[in-house]
């Protein structure tokens, strides 16, 4: 497999001979303001450009949204991708917002997708605390995420964990799936009075604990104003922490191999 | 009450009529090794001298040992501190072995512990995750640890919560006591492996969410080489989560009243 970092969540993975864009954000550079009640609202959004053209992040077979927070699905990649393109997503919810928005190739994922020879399994997210989502203003604007698991015969299999934070569930995929290599998105979002909605430092450690075998792809940092960790600080915990083998952070248009 | 921050976990409290040293680690810079299967283990403890005089410490009503973990209670302290100075242990263990040092005047604390009109109750730390304690070896190593609520009449309570990450426990003494001031360790200290064994900068934003009109003094920083967050950093995140008002970092040396 092959694994292109490009911005924030938003990657290429070719994997089983099929090439997939996960979660495109399209907007160039400060094209919107900073997510209202996150932590740095006064930064504006995305932080910084696409690394490449983005006539060459639409050469895939699929697109897959793991849901439609506007850090992974923008209105630069509504106006921009062909209304036909074959888009994978998480639920009715965001198949019926895809809908009203034209595009008309859409499957909702769940334990049974494909892509050919390629199976796409959906896996269950957390994105923010018990506390966040027991206030029910915010449980609206955090909503549903998701991840995918990604299986073929000729590859390692390929655990994309998603808007998320260490939930049981996700160590009992990593239990179940075996992943070889585990996208973690670590940039420990902030929401202002309820701390993190994604990954941080620490939930590397956590990962590397359950597979101890598996390489780990940190993203989704430097690119949206609420995230806090950079890929320097991630790989100096890893090295700090003596798991800077198992731990990459791609730059963005930097391509790593299993 | 007045807070003075010593160095790492070292403090003097005034309290209500009475005067505290807490964790006494009194060795000079660089005395002993990093701590074994630790987060930099190759930096010498302690980082960096005490800011006053060791006889200025001792001229207090009592000395309370939270555990004897030595970067809070290290050989400096057993061979400076009189050996007929009142002292307050968390457990048996931790009395037996003060006792082999000479120590002879000990109170293992309580629920119901007070010196004078100062009630101190022991409250419940847990000194790693539960996967760090599934570890037989490790578990051993971590040990217990004690948190201590201090309340008078003429004071607002004090919540001096001890080498913990967030459990259960410290969230309910939170609720049940009602602290108007809380010392959080926040020096996010990490064995190899097992990530933090004390708290970290997210814990601050979860004890503003349990008590949103408490002070917190951050301390156990910038002292002992598996600590990881430094009491800049403390006061940038409080500074980017708007809780600035409520988290206070202060320097080794610096008093704060209340």
């Amino acid at each position: 497999m092959k694994i292109t970092q490009i911005r924030n969540a938003t990657q290429i993975i070719e994997f089983g001979g099929k090439k997939f864009l996960i979660d495109p954000m399209l907007s160039a550079k400060n094209t919107w303001p900073g997510f209202e009640g996150t932590a740095r609202s006064e930064i504006r959004n995305p932080m910084v450009d696409l690394p490449l053209e983005i006539s060459s992040l639409l050469e895939v077979d699929a697109i897959i949204i793991t849901h439609t927070h506007p850090d992974h699905w923008d209105q630069a990649a509504v106006d921009t991708i062909p209304k036909d393109k074959l888009i994978y997503v998480q639920n009715e919810n965001d198949e019926a917002l895809l809908r009203s928005q034209s595009f008309k190739n859409l499957v909702v994922m769940n334990k049974n997708s494909r892509l050919g020879d390629v199976e796409l399994i959906k896996t269950e997210c957390q994105h923010g605390s018990d506390e966040a989502y027991s206030n029910p203003q915010l449980a609206e604007l955090l909503g549903d995420a998701s991840g995918v698991i990604f299986r073929h015969h000729q590859e390692k299999t390929l655990y994309l964990v998603g808007d998320t934070i260490w939930i049981k569930a996700v160590e009992d995929n990593m239990r179940k799936y075996l992943p070889g290599v585990v996208i973690m998105n670590t940039g420990w979002a902030h929401v202002l009075g309820y701390g993190a909605i994604i990954f941080g430092k620490e939930d590397l450690i956590r990962a590397h604990l359950v597979l101890p075998e598996a390489r780990i792809i940190a993203t989704h940092m430097e690119a949206v104003n609420h995230c806090l960790v950079t890929r320097q600080e991630i790989r100096e915990y890893a090295q700090i922490n003596h798991i800077q083998d198992f731990v990459l952070a791609p730059e963005d248009g930097e391509s790593v191999t299993f």
